[in-house]
């Protein structure tokens, strides 16, 4: 057997959660997951890995060289799922019959993409989602914008704007100027209004459609995204009505979704934007992406909107859905860059000392006693000099600390230490010990 | 395009989880972390997807079949996880440099093997492991035993007991019985104890090592699990050291840590078993397994215990710890025959019916100041029939129902109607409401 150890490297796009940082992502998910809770919506599983004919459907296309794919030792056509959308589709045709409809659902799980990481994605990668299936009211419209908006409350981040748009004004819009076998190549521009300005988007669509055409989209997508709030989106609602002919239902939809927002005071974080298409071919409803004021560079946090027919691979049941997705990593990123990440790196709120292995079981009692109030207890388990444990304590983050030794009386009365003011509070009983730590620990400073 | 659909079929050995499923092991992976939380453990995470030589170490073995295992697009040979111990290794040679000794740590997370299903395992799992590296002492010991009581009682499960031993025993009885080099298969034979009884114990060590080394391994087998409590414990640690000679330092160990669960409390809920033995190699000093009274069939629901070196293939830094581990799906189904699994399958607290989509912004307003109430708030997304809406509150366990309209007074008021009573509460406040939901909710008969 060789002496020499394998370097403990990880592959590329792949990386290791470090507590600090897993700490925080639980949070987030934990805030998610309870805001979801909140609004009805039921968490599911699936496997991560599924039959490549189920994930990759008709095959071919972009995604294939994408997707960690491989034969299994049962020589089954195998892949790890790349997004949570296809699993989702493959698990309401499997379930429908034990289901009810409309369903709604939320799914925060990690996804597998081959990707460039040159571009500072990673490989594995955790999506959150959220849909309702099965119906195609504006109700549940408005329910998943509102969700939004009250989940990135709960996080605490504020100037959060979800632009909101209807797939189908654009293509009403393209049929009416005559566009419609440019359709996809219009969208691809517009699409880029954010990336290369909107000087390039015009020259580009007078070369692809001409000058009047042009005029007509650029007049579609300059009618939104004025400003936000109650009365500017009932206006650009107005404006593109008069804009786009043929267009009243997807109107109707869109000044329902509108005035919703105004009732439940939502609208000043809501952006009537029709720059706003999502892509080629999966929606065909409202569509929506969320904007944070601060880091207008991350693009959108949270994006999605309405479509048509959820599982028509896998079940002839029609199932019309509207929903969403966050990149978890992407938005984590952008919390952190914004200090609204949870700074604290404190692996517990005590830490329990060791003078004298002999009292072994009385440091552990001591921990235990406070656990039973809420105070996180670390127990230092060896009889180190206390230098030692001071900077152990401080590597973990850690406020304050627990000296107690045989001296101290039988009562359980304990000294506690606030390591940054270098005091000691002795003689306190359990109960006044945790007040203390937890009053440490809730200093706005730490 | 073909007219026909694919399967929605999954994998052999995988499967997907159900909303009320999934919550209820959500449920308990928080309950989990909030305990590991309150001892000073913190969480990581690792790629699921990682080198195959990093997993497979030397190669060879069982395992080695049973691993997904592939060659991605870049040629690298790599493999999903098996476990979450032999990334936990690489991960601390890795970051050693950025944490702290000793460090605690916990992970629940998935894993993967090709296992036979015929067994009623899933080939995909979720694990839950915790670990505290760094140390040799015995308070590192005390502290995860602690925590597994704690934990479990946290899930509201009694009954629990912690069968302990120390590894080392059993190597220095082998010694002294002449028996070390069939140790391997006396330990094989005494694992099997459980399985087999006794008398097939005693008939194939006899043909092993003799009827007078076989008499010596079953006094000591037999010395142990006569039952709990600090005197018994205290008891069969005295006679274990009668028969077991020069093994001084274990059975110091194994008294260090009877005499913490004595002083805690907890000594009811361990047990001192000498025929625990985990396995051949891995461990060398406290050793554990975890049983449920109620359901022995099962086995054990948490093992673990003390090793040398965890990461000696991928760093020369000894990093002794000792640790434990959880597989989520025995456990939750072992709660679920246990009637101990939450049997709500409640998707929210309440439904705002829907009667006129007119006024789709007063029901979202009415669940929306609900919700800052607490409550859990689904929102019925069309004007159907009320009897439909009320079958899809039945179906998602939702035990009220909020009825509006457009002849309720514009203060807010609302009707609250108690599913399971037929029974209307008209003319409440959104206070009074969430008061009456809350009250329904918590009702020991749902």
């Amino acid at each position: 057997m060789s002496d020499q150890t394998i370097e403990p490297r990880v592959l590329k796009g792949f990386r290791d959660i470090l507590p600090w940082h897993e700490a925080e992502r639980q949070r987030i998910m934990q805030l998610l997951a309870e805001t979801f809770a909140r609004f009805g919506f039921v968490p599911i599983d699936t496997p991560i890995l599924e039959y490549t004919e189920i994930l990759l459907g008709k095959g071919g296309g972009e995604t294939d060289k994408q997707v960690f794919r491989f034969d299994d030792n049962g020589g089954r056509d195998v892949a790890m799922r790349y997004d949570l959308t296809v699993p989702f589709a493959r698990f309401m045709a499997a379930h429908l019959h034990e289901l009810y409809l409309p369903f709604k659902r939320f799914h925060m799980a990690k996804a597998f993409r081959g990707e460039n990481t040159q571009r500072g994605r990673y490989r594995e990668f955790i999506q959150c989602d959220f849909d309702t299936v099965g119906t195609d009211s504006a109700s549940a419209d408005f329910e998943i914008v509102l969700m939004i908006d009250r989940a990135f409350a709960a996080m605490g981040v504020n100037g959060v704007h979800v632009h909101l748009s209807h797939r189908g004004l654009f293509n009403a819009l393209l049929r009416a100027i005559g566009a419609g076998s440019n359709g996809e190549e219009v969208l691809r521009i517009v699409d880029k209004l954010r990336k290369i300005g909107r000087d390039r988007v015009s020259s580009e669509l007078d070369a692809l459609i001409g000058a009047e055409a042009r005029d007509r989209v650029l007049a579609f997508v300059d009618a939104g995204a004025t400003g936000a709030g109650r009365d500017v989106n009932a206006r650009i609602v107005d404006e593109l009505e008069r804009l786009v002919p043929d267009a009243g239902a997807e109107i109707g939809r869109l000044r329902a979704v509108v005035e919703c927002a105004g009732a439940l005071g939502i609208a000043d974080r809501i952006v009537v934007d029709p720059s706003i298409t999502r892509g080629l071919d999966y929606y065909t409803g409202i569509v929506f992406e969320t904007f944070l004021d601060d880091l207008p560079q991350i693009g959108s946090v949270c994006s999605g909107g309405r479509y048509d027919n959820l599982a028509s691979l896998y079940t002839k049941e029609r199932l019309p859905g509207v929903g969403a997705s966050i990149g978890l990593d992407r938005l984590m990123a952008g919390l952190e860059e914004l200090g609204l990440a949870s700074s604290s790196t404190r692996a517990a709120d005590t830490i329990v000392l060791c003078t004298d292995e002999a009292l072994l079981s009385r440091y552990h009692a001591i921990a235990d006693a406070l656990r039973t109030h809420g105070v996180a207890v670390d127990v230092y388990p060896e009889a180190r000099k206390i230098g030692g444990q001071y900077a152990l304590a401080e590597k973990k983050g850690i406020p304050t600390a627990i000296l107690t030794d045989a001296d101290e009386p039988e009562s359980g009365r304990v000294t506690v230490r606030v390591l940054s003011e270098r005091a000691n509070h002795d003689g306190l009983s359990i109960d006044e010990a945790a007040a203390l730590i937890a009053r440490v620990v809730q200093e706005p400073s730490r």
